[in-house]
């Protein structure tokens, strides 16, 4: 690395404009790379990490000393620790990567134009991708190697507290990318934990095509706000579910407590449930039972609490609530109409699913929500990158431009025209 | 209108607040608008663009004398003028956007999954399309028109030259909205002249979902440096046409020699012709014969000027220049490999062409050449949402995220994602 960002006069600016440089660089090779050459770099990084196991943990150990000397709690530090088993995963994960079909060079749509020339599209990498994430070091590799597949470059900028753990990922990295004949530039790890670094990264407008947050709301809430680049993200997810008076009453019932109990701490979970009026007092008591065996505390609208009596009155913060936890805002709405505009209101543009027996309440919730995934008769647990049939997610964006919904190796493309003639000349 | 333009305490950053606002609340309705509504209001402003077009040419001579008072030069008078011809373009016009299927709604790719599920994509409006354009006044209903076919609301921020013209056109889109049952406000037009007003729009990132600028450079380097939202754009065309040695001799002369005279101040005609040094002796002097002919300005590297005697001598900026005018550059290359390094070096990504019989070469040049437009034996003029059958071009992108190449109604929406299921939950 030309610039040490340990050195006195260390310029974070010269430093960033250098790593861009060379992401740049390298996303040229990348975007001419073979399938078999990704993907031998690919298994060539998941071997490098499960053989660099030990030294991995001893770089593990190092972030980890630091963050107890700091203070970080317990969930943080839990998150910073790789052991065997995390290490497996990452490895896995690229393994599982490799084997996906390489979604560069996909040709489609190829049409006969009156003209006589024939138009269609070419998929083709995006370039260089920024990912700005936070302690989970398992993300180095899991972005890396999704980019490496897409054929980008990228420039990661990890959380300061896992410095060490990411640095050490990163040069199985690249001594991968270099043994399948990659360059190894195409992959760039800020190194310096200047905070600075972050703000510079969101005006490498020239440097970078696309920014990609992983982590909390408030990393994200900076990003989003700072960068002068597009960001593909998203904020919250705060998901409902829907139960019409149409529905079947089990189905109903398993859906709901499905999409609030499987996980708690995830974005897909549903954190407002909503219920037809027609159905609300026979659907809500046994629901409401079940809730409560689970641990989960429940917050309802002035109609809920008639039916569930004892429970607390939901605020209007409530139906913004993100809760990430054992805890449920319930409304008994009129129809889909209020469901609705509830959704359309409160809601995240994450993921709604209604349950429903009835064919044009259906259509019109899947056509009226504006939200990146819309069900029906499914949990929003679902949604994601692996269980839609992506096999594998970078991301969920809840935003409209470019990529809407779980991201995978396609939301980490475009498509070019391509135009095959004879000689053809405009007259 | 709530903010008078002309009132003295006149806020623009209040002004562009309330009209993002409105403009956002009326996507929504657009969004659920049926196919049938949109082509009935695209008819009825088409009919009310011909029935009014004595009043329109009224306020469109008062442009024109502000226009002849403040010097405008003939070339911007005549693009600001409209006549009937013009008028009855600009009907015809929105009749062929109301002939063009909806995108909106389409649903593809379903799937069904291991889980039970069916998964697939919903193709629905962007939200807000902010568009800021020069002196053309008929931009204000041919992109108008594209945003509401395609279910999305406008910002439309014309010329200050074209105010008059701009204001009374709009009069028309909003009578035919509301005519078909759809939301007038669903069109808002900036009627202040101040420029603060541009950069207001720049910022407004939670009412507008995307930022297209139409017209010179000068407004589009302006639009994409300041903009925090993203910008649909291409700033230059610099285009080429390669010619390989295994090029039928007829099929080069008469490809690269429509690039660059079939019309000269557009983005998609060649601007630097390359040719193979084992052809360039038997295709230049013939070529250049008829370019002459033509009155085109040959500038040429070291080993053209040897083949051509007497015409100018390229410099490095011929080879990054947009002429669009009668002047072509021509550099002699070794082969594809300095053909490809030069285009991908020297060019702006927009649309380049090989003449090739070789089928290596072919496929290497699609793949390798990084341009939003890249065909084998046919013209660069081909490069244009018409001719690639998208019905209609709402501009061109050079970059990367969302859309590369020719925009037309599918650019400007985007896809959720749906699932279908029948009581699945996650286990």
């Amino acid at each position: 690395m030309s610039a040490n960002p340990v050195e006195h006069a260390f310029d974070v600016s010269v430093y960033m404009t250098e790593l861009g440089v060379r992401a740049r660089e390298a996303s040229a090779g990348m975007a001419m790379a073979s399938s078999q050459a990704k993907d031998d770099a690919l298994r060539s990084i998941a071997d490098l990490l499960e053989q660099g196991a030990d030294e991995l943990k001893a770089e593990n150990r190092k972030d980890l000393e630091v963050g107890r000397r700091n203070g970080l709690d317990a969930a943080l530090l839990d998150r910073l620790e790789l052991n065997d088993g995390r290490i497996g995963s990452m490895a896995e994960g690229l393994r599982q990567i490799a084997a996906l079909p390489d979604p560069v060079g996909e040709i489609s749509e190829m049409k006969y134009r009156p003209s006589g020339i024939q138009v269609g599209r070419m998929r083709v990498p995006l370039g260089v991708i920024g990912i700005i994430y936070e302690s989970r070091p398992n993300v180095t590799a899991d972005a890396a190697g999704l980019c490496l597949k897409s054929g980008n470059a990228t420039i990661m900028r990890g959380g300061s507290e896992a410095i060490h753990s990411n640095r050490a990922i990163a040069r199985s990295l690249r001594t991968g990318l270099a043994g399948a004949g990659l360059p190894a530039e195409a992959v760039q790890v800020v190194e310096t934990t200047d905070r600075a670094a972050v703000g510079e990264m969101l005006r490498m407008k020239s440097a970078i095509d696309v920014i990609i947050p992983r982590g909390g709301k408030g990393l994200i809430s900076r990003v989003s706000d700072e960068s002068l680049i597009p960001v593909v993200k998203h904020l919250d997810g705060i998901c409902h579910v829907y139960i019409d008076d149409s529905a079947d009453p089990r189905m109903a019932e398993a859906i709901a407590f499905n999409a609030k109990t499987h996980r708690y701490g995830v974005c897909n979970a549903m954190e407002t449930l909503l219920v037809a009026q027609g159905v609300a007092a026979r659907i809500l008591p046994r629901l409401g039972e079940r809730y409560r065996e689970a641990g989960v505390e429940l917050r309802g609208c002035p109609r809920t609490c008639e039916i569930l009596a004892g429970i607390r009155e939901a605020e209007e913060e409530d139906w913004r609530a993100e809760y990430l936890a054992p805890v449920l805002a319930i409304r008994v709405v009129d129809g889909p109409d209020e469901a609705i505009a509830h959704i359309n209101t409160y809601g995240s543009h994450h993921t709604d699913s209604i349950v429903t027996g009835d064919y044009a309440r259906a259509r019109r919730f899947l056509r009226e929500v504006d939200s990146s995934s819309v069900m029906v008769n499914a949990s929003t647990r679902f949604a994601d990158g692996f269980e839609y049939g992506l096999g594998a997610e970078i991301g969920i964006s809840t935003d409209k431009l470019h990529a809407r919904g779980p991201v995978g190796l396609e939301g980490l493309t475009t498509r070019k025209f391509i135009v095959l003639g004879d000689g053809n000349i405009r007259t």
